[in-house]
């Protein structure tokens, strides 16, 4: 297990050297973040989104992120394009299907973005992961009602069925290409009060996806990255504003003895 | 008046015990501070804004904001279709008439929006609720160039039109329905030099509307947590950076005894 | 020396007491952060950008910031609007080219706001300028592949071709009119891990040149009071998260001795 601890902290050490460009199509509400804590972890972000430029981005970039958060007729149209063409370059690409389950425009366009190409990654909470693997399950908007223990089955056939690692998050972060499974024990309850973490994630996974070509490894370094450093962050946070501040300067300084000391990672 | 205090801390309980899913349908500016703030007091926004969905995610939340800061075709339309079916289903509706009065366009969509249905509550600054109210009123882009107290009587006759709670911010505070009147005399002057508090205070009547019933009391809670907490998060600031990072914490930790202490609310 | 320091304090001054409002169509990304930034030092930020309202919105401010971060149909639209007004009112403008070079849409872009009229500054990192001038750079996306220093030609001579004054952010800031030019050796390496400082220099430039007339010292100034306050919020961070933070507050708190105490700049 200190092999993958030592595996992961390797792949930390690629993001800040490599510092890869992530394009991130993504919602409104946490491009400012995401972007941030992509500096913060060493990469650099692209925020574009126009469909008159989005080929060339997914080009010029090493990884992209799909985030529906607040889809829109336009940019659901740029994510299209991005899908498709990342999947003709062989570029890896993550799909995260906010508020996947909530309404029927939200479903469908999780279904059309699906039916262009299958993405490299899919990350998500319980709930949206469950809905995307055909499970019935109650919405509660963008949050899930439903803890990630639950949904392992759910991972698995998604994984499978799209050829795709599957990332869900939640108290215990669950990462499966469909046949192996792993395991992530960090994070902290406070990181559900500050909004968009989970699409922090995947954008994270991103730029891991950039520097590891093994997506499975790519998968299990980004979550336990995510995940020590928000709970080290969570340490010394009075509240959700201290913990949104000290999760980009912890993710900017974390040293190998911190992350060693905090990670809890298990495999099956 | 400590039995009203009572009652404002009740709500606030409500609010973080019954976690209401609240719509905004905002401004670009403030999507990622409002969505904070609401988590940070316990409830759970939702930030969509595409006509395909808003109606459904309108029957799925309990109380809709409505800011037209950075107003769009695209986004008006999706503001008229939630307006009028949280009208249908009877569900509460805040519109904040951001820089009402600073252009055409902005006065006509307000005018427009209110020729849809009436909002349970208007929030704005005093110059925003003159204008509404038809009083002539110098603008100064999204700012106020007048100060609350000369609002009273346009606040009431405003509400008294539209058959709703006007809350005016300001130094003081002024909550009205056209016939009672309350005011709440917290916060600080240095909540001016953070963007988008007003539209925070906005969301926050949203989560305070979708728990208790009174309107007129939901909006008198809503304007003394808001004040309250920026008024305790003021004293330990610098600046207007550590300002909006401590609101959030005060939000999130806000005690029985620093409200008691703090707030300084009456009525006539 | 110490005259053109007095110079500068004193239209950092001027920014805190005619608190002009500035208008910005800019990113989605950095809205809320150029905002705040506007606010902190004193100015007063309007950040609409519908086509409908927007040379009503030009009318009202005194300066206006147009950022191509993430552009689209309907804002490139609102600033040919922006752009053609504020040069028939004779208002200042600011042109920031976000990721020119990194794309034929934003290169082609870029050249049709230039074609509608001269903005009064031009305001961007070394690639882009570059990008600008004709220069053959490689684009690294949004972010500079060479350092300001290898600039300076490019700068002139855009300057000379636009007869407006073009600023170049880097480890030195270069400002010139074409035939003059100055130096500032503020700020420090961790800004470059905060998305969108660029933006907000440009955006303060906007607030400079609303109070400063003579443009080359208002560029000066607005790039002085940017990386002195950049610099000394680095001073107390210890990582991106708390630069982001500090800086607002410092902004908003600078005194002259520490201005003076901190900017250097040197002309020739």
């Amino acid at each position: 297990m200190s092999e993958l601890k030592q595996k992961i902290w390797n792949d930390i050490q690629q993001v800040r050297e490599i510092s890869p460009l992530v394009l991130n199509i993504t919602n409104y509400v946490v491009m400012n973040n995401t972007a941030n804590a992509l500096l913060a972890a060493g990469a650099s972000p692209i925020m574009a989104n126009a469909p008159e430029e989005i080929e060339d981005m997914v080009a010029l970039c090493a990884a992209t992120v799909i985030n529906i958060g607040t889809l829109n007729a336009a940019t659901v149209e740029s994510m299209k394009l991005a899908l498709k063409k990342a999947d003709q370059l062989g570029k890896p690409s993550v799909f995260d299907p906010v508020g996947a389950g909530a309404t029927t425009y939200r479903n469908r366009t999780a279904e059309e973005l699906l039916d262009i190409a299958f993405p490299t990654f899919i990350r998500g909470n319980a709930g949206e992961i469950m809905t995307l693997a055909g499970t019935s399950v109650a919405s509660k908007g963008v949050d899930s009602t439903v803890g990630s223990a639950g949904s392992e089955k759910s991972a698995k056939s998604l994984a499978k069925a799209h050829q795709c690692v599957v990332s869900v998050s939640g108290e215990t972060d669950i990462i499966t290409d469909g046949t192996h499974i792993a395991y992530i024990d960090n994070g902290d309850q406070l990181m559900c009060r500050v909004t968009g973490l989970g699409c922090t994630a995947s954008a994270i996974l991103g730029a891991f996806a950039a520097v590891q070509s093994n997506r499975f490894m790519a998968a299990i370094s980004a979550a336990a990255f995510m995940g020590v450093c928000g709970e080290i962050a969570a340490r010394e946070s009075l509240g959700p504003g201290s913990l949104q501040l000290n999760l980009y300067d912890v993710m900017h300084t974390l040293t190998e003895r911190q992350f060693t000391e905090t990670v809890r990672v298990r495999g099956k």
